[in-house]
């Protein structure tokens, strides 16, 4: 640490916040729309240890000036939380709380940040950017990364069946105390934290329990096959862990198997405190590109977006540095769409390494929780991610949906005032009568706010979880896209049980994709997995949930035996596709249909090809209930 | 549970609400101050299974039309968090968060809350009583507790010293799980609930850890002989716990000793989780009276009051309830007044059986993050439950304390702006320069909100810790009153360490109490202790911290030897103070010195009498450096 250095550009840096006002969440201003640029070349960032107070004020500027973006030189640039601002954030699908930024786009209008092809290295706990209520943004030409990542990485050195032990060479910051390991998260330095730090580290979260985790093959850089033997993500699984001579840490496992030696341990902290930290959260915005951007890591997910219209990202992927050593970029999905309405276009993208999916556009169903009068209801949101979740506003149209079938059972409703309760109850006002229609614990999905998605010429590889979750009914088309996940490829499900992730498909088009490999973790899915939960109640989809379901030309490089599960489609074709058999793995279930279609209408398959190792073509397996 | 009749009187309580419109934060309205009251007799509340909705609503027609009280008809309420608003509230000395509350009095002036005398039962998380940018507010015959605590309790039924093991009968809630304990807080029943709620419960700290214990005595009620063999504070003391057949549950401890059978285990759960729910939150409010009420449980402090001038506390007991099996009351301190002004009067009280102190009088040092420019700095608050502490605002008078001595070093300082840049730092302005004055990690002092206290009547009894903590520079007299606490009876440090508690005494009067059979616990402390931590450096108290602290015709029931340690005050007077030999315990430090004064001026000592068991009087020993 160059601590003179330091010490006088952060003096220069914080007096410059003072000459230019209040900090504080800025309020909705009128901007110019000149294509003028504030240029960073000589505003000390490249000489600054912690650019953050610098960027802060710089971006006031360009809001009371009304400049139409900021623009980095090509450096590499440190960030810092000490003196980021912060705000208090409900996230959907990630942790809830006061969040320090460097870039808090609050109310801009038609403004973009160029990072001029710059790297932004992180430290600690913050939230790069922050765009809430703006419009026409684009965030180009830079790359997120975090000094210390939210997730920890050992490599097996050496196991013992009998005991059930492994030993780890960590290769991420962590401690051993209490009997248990924990990951260390990058922590400001003072006084303070030198003589007490160590006291509060474990409650602040700082050091996480190492509990969620799963097993990586440096090999092939992609979970494990058959991870499920190794690991899970079930929070009772702490480890007992004993620090050894030679530096490495013993683990006491509780699964079947006992790591190989040489694969690599990756787990990343405690539930409800591992999703603090996206790379950009966006919220009731509006336009917005993001192009050219890297994301190496993330202690969230990428680019969570909520309650937001028409969004483009291009080339923006989420991978692992190269010659970096680590295995993981985000510690959640790449990029999730929550809530949001026009179109959502991915294109040209990779996502890899992630420890969750690669997209997920979906609506949340809000649960009944009291039909207070004829057009009113309470609701809850029950999911501890989805507290406080932004779910609708006055105007917005919405439907009842049966707790059992998850198909609608009203009218379409408009809503006439929403008032907030609590983080997890609010009140709707509807323009008509729900009575009789409404019983406690039924859905309500928010039609209003499904996207539109074009998905387009990306690469999906090496991370748990699946590639593209699709719940939207809006028109949505994948294509031309390359998906080698762990888990399926894509889902369509739609479920009123844990997750609440609504709503049908109709007019989804899945066509040119290669699906490679998919499933090796050893969960009993599909390729494809169209999955609506209706299972409860024994309703047989006598009404169909998702609606025309096309695909078309794509090429399935598979080593095991599922390609398409379908419940519950009212007009399906799968035509013209090519099923080649690999042998990257051995077949988990070799004994599964290809093809499990049921509680189907208008299904339509056709022209499909099936190549076995042999060169043989062979017809593939259907189970299916149709007659 | 009667579940048609609560559906009913729910229905009606929360259809109820929006006949009133918003129940969110009120913004401040002019009231009459008539003496009209809202009588709750007709409100549905008696046959109500959760009256907060009814409440909530109350409240808000008294605001709206200008009722100067709100009057319950004698009775037991029960209030759940389902439907209480919440808001999120930055609380020193406890933990910040969004709380539900039934009571959200913000921005009421010249209003009554009488209880009539009634029983408050709370459920789950909550926070009782908000009150805030209030003034003249009375709150008066109630009690609160809590249907299930925020502790553990549980009696040793066997013990085994050579394996170190204790096997408790359980009094409270709790799991036992991956080889740990955990206490169960309260939580809503749902159908999610039911399905996937002990999924998050831990993450969600509904079920907490057991970790900071203390033993207690069963016969005394009061925390265990030489507590410390068996227990502590100290989060790494995590039990190994086992359930056994027969219903109890058998904990490994890491002790000296195991409890002995018959006694009692407390513990309070997860540090910077376990004080989210006080009785009463006070801020920014003036001319309180809190009167006739009892406290029997909060997950916190009784009370917390902040930023607050001239507040009353009579008859305000923090007490077991009568025929209760508990042996703890709050799970901190019973009442706590930070960075308050004006007069804190505290009379007629019984506080007993908190896990921690009666009450603590003080303000809170911030600390010199970075000097800006000549007259700005950046402060920072350490502490973690220092978050977003409300230092001071524009016009306060503040001085910069010397970090190594605690004194003062700079004039007096008006403030002329306070910036907010995130939880932990703010930027302050003064009316001249602090230039090489103001260092890095020195302290600065509020003096515009050290409060005067007038604490009499009081008794304070069977608490782990302190009776009465004074750290304030304004006038103080405790009189009257009777403490037989674990720890010292009051104690005035001041300290820029840990906690960075301000300020000097200043004029502090201690006459006609009775001390009995204090520092029982085991700590090498004193009756009174005057122990400002100024050790750091080795500075001598060449210049004294405290001014004028006068002690005189008060009784000291003792076992032990410490009667009174003062470090560094100019002008201390012990006089005409009896000291009686007791035997209710053996002597932990029987070779101490009755008096310890090191570096103090202006000490007078005389006419106190010390009558040993034997019925013998004696001089009292004097350790000092008293020339």
């Amino acid at each position: 640490m160059k601590k003179t250095l330091f010490v006088t550009i952060l003096f220069i840096a914080i007096a410059s916040i003072f000459l230019l006002g209040n900090i504080s969440k800025p309020n909705k201003e009128k901007q110019n729309t000149s294509s003028k640029y504030l240029d960073l070349s000589n505003s000390g960032i490249t000489d600054a240890k912690d650019v953050t107070p610098i960027i802060v004020q710089a971006l006031e500027k360009c809001k009371k000036e009304g400049y139409s973006g900021i623009r980095f030189p090509k450096g590499t640039y440190h960030f810092y939380p000490t003196y980021a601002p912060d705000f208090y954030a409900a996230i959907t699908n990630n942790d809830n709380g006061l969040k320090r930024t460097p870039f808090p786009i609050f109310n801009f209008d038609n403004f973009h940040i160029d990072g001029g092809g710059s790297d932004f290295i992180f430290h600690g706990k913050m939230l790069p950017f922050i765009i809430e209520e703006s419009n026409n943004i684009k965030v180009s030409d830079l790359s997120i990364d975090w000094e210390v990542p939210f997730f920890a990485q050992g490599t097996v050195v050496r196991n013992d069946s009998n005991a059930n032990t492994f030993d780890l060479r960590m290769e991420t910051p962590y401690i051993v105390d209490d009997n248990r390991i924990y990951l260390t998260i990058e922590r400001e330095d003072s006084p303070y934290e030198q003589n007490f730090g160590f006291r509060y580290a474990k409650q602040e979260k700082y050091h996480q329990r190492l509990g969620q985790n799963i097993i990586w093959d440096r090999s092939t850089k992609a979970p494990i096959y058959k991870h499920g033997l190794y690991s899970g993500f079930d929070n009772s699984f702490f480890f007992e862990a004993k620090k050894l001579k030679d530096s490495t840490v013993r683990l006491s496992s509780k699964y079947k198997l006992v790591p190989p030696v040489g694969s690599v341990f990756i787990s990343k902290g405690e539930y409800l405190n591992n999703r603090e930290n996206p790379g950009f959260r966006v919220f009731k915005s509006k336009d917005l590109l993001f192009k050219n951007i890297n994301v190496y890591h993330a202690g969230a997910m990428g680019l969570i977006a909520e309650r937001s219209i028409d969004i483009t990202l291009d080339s923006f992927n989420v991978v692992l540095r190269k010659g970096s050593n680590r295995l993981v970029t985000t510690n959640a999905d790449a990029t999730h769409f929550c809530n949001c309405k026009g179109l959502i276009t991915i294109k040209n993208c990779t996502f890899e390494n992630m420890l969750d999916d690669a997209t997920n556009v979906h609506g949340t169903y809000a649960r009944v929780k009291k039909v207070i009068s004829d057009n009113q209801i309470a609701y809850e949101t029950y999911h501890p991610h989805q507290k406080d979740y932004f779910f609708a506003s006055k105007g917005d149209s919405v439907r009842i949906v049966d707790q059992n079938t998850i198909l609608p059972k009203s009218d379409i409703l408009i809503i006439e005032d929403v008032k907030r309760v609590n983080e997890k109850v609010s009140i709707l006002s509807f323009n008509k009568s729900v009575k009789g229609i409404a019983k406690e614990y039924d859905g309500i999905d928010n039609i209003s706010w499904h996207a539109s998605a074009k998905i387009e010429n990306n690469t999906v590889k090496n991370n748990r979880a699946r590639g593209f979750l699709i719940s939207t009914s809006r028109k949505v088309e994948v294509r031309n896209n390359y998906i080698s996940s762990q888990m399926a490829a894509m889902r369509m499900s739609g479920d009123l049980k844990l997750w609440n992730e609504s709503g049908p498909c109709d007019s989804l088009i899945i066509e040119k994709n290669q699906f490679v490999n998919n499933l090796h973790g050893g969960n009993k899915q599909a390729i494809l997995l169209i999955d609506p939960e209706q299972e409860l109640s024994g309703y047989k989809g006598e009404v169909c949930y998702h609606k025309d379901i096309i695909i078309r030309n794509n090429e399935f490089y598979t080593f095991d035996s599922p390609v398409l599960r379908a419940e519950s489609v009212d007009g399906l074709i799968f035509q013209a596709n090519r099923i080649i058999q690999t042998d990257a793995y051995q077949p988990i279930f070799p004994d599964e249909p290809n093809l499990t279609i049921n509680h189907c209408k208008n299904v339509t398959i056709k022209d499909n090809t099936y190549k076995l190792l042999t060169g043989a073509y062979v017809d593939l397996s259907l189970n299916t209930d149709i007659e």
